[in-house]
């Protein structure tokens, strides 16, 4: 699973935990949707839970839930939950120290890069899961 | 070698080009400075002649050099001529067809995503390797 299906995945749980309105989903239930593996789903909603974004009961009738408005819950507090990582990559190997290109990209390119993220960053924090499920629900009615 | 480093080291050699100020360079002496294989330098320059970005002379004394301005070229150019891919991945299995939410959080997801990318690339458009290669000489004069 890499970081960015692992966005997408956590997304997904949200917005169907958003769409049952309080009441506590099962991690298989979930993962039916998905269509994937439990431990995937359970994965994702224990790093979701360590942000406080969900909560779980355990025992019969128990499940997960949101324990916020999804109004409230915006894509970038989910970015931000499940780690993930910047969208760009720096040399895996260090540049050359004795060329002075070499020597100086990365820090150039650090603040480039940063500036990059912080705007889509900006863009992902004006979203909401409410908002997500929205759409979602006016495309089950076409 | 992942989708981020190839945009990373288009940048490092472009940006080495472009502090060269009109004299070719081998892929050998370009991928001493980024410290990696010739092959990997010399896949990339492909890619970025498909895009008319830079230019190679056989023989010697020959080399690559940039065809255009480097304040004309910006880091959108080299991102689109490198083929990189979205920030965002979609499920790799495909979600349940049988659940609302499944059925639809993809083109949902589409939509945000694609806004996020876009103000990514705005930001990226914003900068050019001209500016890119005057952040690396002013560190250089630190």
């Amino acid at each position: 699973m890499n970081v960015s299906t692992r966005f997408t995945i956590a997304l997904h749980i949200l917005t169907l935990l958003a769409s049952s309105r309080g009441e506590a989903l099962t991690s298989e239930y979930i993962a039916g949707s998905v269509n994937t593996n439990p431990v995937v789903v359970r994965r994702l909603l224990g790093l979701l839970r360590k942000r406080g974004i969900v909560s779980s009961q355990p025992g019969t009738g128990g499940g997960w839930q949101l324990t916020r408005d999804p109004e409230s819950i915006t894509l970038l507090d989910v970015r931000c939950a499940v780690n993930e990582g910047s969208p760009f990559a720096m040399h895996s190997q260090p540049p050359n120290p004795a060329c002075p290109v070499g020597r100086n990209i990365q820090a150039s390119l650090a603040g480039v890069y940063r500036q990059a993220e912080q705007a889509m960053e900006a863009e992902l924090a004006r979203t909401t899961v409410g908002k997500l499920l929205r759409s979602v629900e006016s495309r089950q009615r076409l």
